[in-house]
């Protein structure tokens, strides 16, 4: 039941030696979502052992480069691997002619179903659920249309609790009451559920923030997530330079966290300017301090 | 003065860990010239510490994602490095829906010219020349219209025997006749030019040859080259399949490399099936001994 963040690449616009574009595969028990897809996303997905063919869905940001330059060779790659099943693309709407162009000019081997999900929301939204996680996306704050999303488990079922079943003699129409987060009511006493039942587990929840300045109400849209990936292109001293290409400062991105009330925050889409970002670190925790940087390769789980 | 060969990627279509898509730089006394830009070519080349500003041409040999899908990225990484100067692209015809798509999507910022030279010749051409190097374009063997190139230096000017200045008492025009290449002809004598002149250097010259299968004028075509760069997208027991997807095997690159009378051989674009392609060099060196397999971010330097 694996819930793990795959972070493939840091850069920003930029690409250095050791950050690639942006590209992420959030790995929700063994069925991939990759979130953006930065050139050289396919060798980076080999290097980490992910497999090409479970990526079932990817959610693309903004149609700048550093987010989809990635996007040709690994759909030319999924073709060549023999891929056959529908792949989910969720993208802003001035993705359409992108992926017309590739498909006219490089598609010929794709038999695959691609289904492209055209975003226009002006608050989340699902866009897609199976039985056990939903895909939410949002607007960001951005010189072009840009998206984040929200992947989460669904509450599952309530466990009852044996010695409730037994003391209380309870029906499986009662059982299945509780199982489902309702209280028990009988003629002449009411079973509260908080007695009788209990989450198996409490459900995980992913955000995912670039490119994005900050927004008002970004905060409330991703509130108590378990892990936040927030940008952080610049440090506190170019807030002005941020502002003005809408990107986040590390104290921004610590802001968002804090108030949004987040498990855990992670940075990255750091300016070139910085090959070492340990700096940016010590700028976020003074704000929020369960924070880390986000390098090229790093796999994060998030645990129960 | 420096000739040298920085080999960015020798898979085929399909990358490894290991492979990254063809891409080359050729630097020919500190200018730069690219030959195809396969995906993740860019940081290729901060890896390697190329410059990007120091690129003026770019041959692509044929519209296949692997030969290309790195050039967005690198042009859009020009553009934001403030490149000014005009770069060259030399490429099929059916490059110019690809470039027209990338300028009219990704195009905002790019501020340097680029001047596309499509490319549509049967036998080899000169597309471009300056004081000291050519580089020339023929047409290939696949299954879509592909072509390779030569760059060579020039033959240079002649350098005269001091000692035979000094025996003929050479005038300076018999002098510049001399290093011309031509003999001096006296009205009761003749100074054969081989005896009073000699090159300072023999021109190098490197040509490349991916994706091709073999065809009767190839060899002539590149004829003697310092260093030949051929496919071997598969070894000798694959010649069907290498027919069938016009690509060659070992025991063709080899043969093409002997009846050309090369320097040099060195192949790459290795099928993917093979993550050990030491047994492709046995079975190349059987045929054609001075011959090597090319690995990403090999260096090569071909000396006078």
């Amino acid at each position: 039941m694996n819930f793990t963040l795959n972070v493939l690449g840091t850069a920003s616009a930029l690409p250095t030696t050791e950050r690639h574009p942006s590209a992420q595969v959030l790995d929700v028990r063994g069925r991939l979502f990759m979130i953006d897809c930065g050139e050289g996303a396919q060798m980076q997905m080999r290097k980490a052992g992910l497999s090409f063919l479970k990526i079932e869905h990817i959610c693309l940001s903004h149609i700048h480069g550093d987010h989809i330059f990635g996007l040709f060779g690994l759909l030319s790659t999924m073709a060549m691997l023999g891929r056959s099943s529908q792949l989910n693309i969720y993208a802003p709407r001035n993705f359409r002619p992108v992926l017309d162009f590739f498909l006219a000019t490089f598609g010929e081997g794709i038999l695959f179903e691609i289904n492209y999900v055209p975003l226009s929301m002006d608050a989340p939204e699902l866009v897609y659920e199976n039985r056990t996680t939903e895909l939410l996306a949002f607007p960001l704050n951005h010189r072009v249309e840009t998206f984040g999303f929200i992947i989460r488990e669904k509450r599952p079922q309530f466990n009852v609790h044996k010695e409730a079943i037994a003391r209380y003699g309870l029906t499986l129409a009662e059982i299945g009451a509780l199982k489902r987060g309702e209280d028990v009511v009988r003629e002449d006493m009411v079973i509260p559920h908080s007695e009788a039942a209990y989450l198996p587990y409490e459900p995980r929840s992913y955000a995912y923030c670039s490119d994005t300045a900050p927004f008002p109400e970004l905060a409330d849209w991703i509130r108590g997530v378990s892990l936040l990936y927030h940008e952080s292109t610049f440090p506190d001293s170019m807030a002005e330079m941020a502002a003005r290409t809408y990107h986040s400062t590390t104290l921004q991105a610590a802001q968002i966290a804090r108030e949004a009330g987040v498990g855990r925050l992670l940075v990255g889409h750091y300016s070139s300017r910085f090959p070492d970002v340990g700096f940016f670190l010590e700028e976020i925790r003074t704000i929020f301090p369960d924070a880390d940087l986000a390098h090229d390769m790093d796999v994060v789980e998030i645990p129960f």
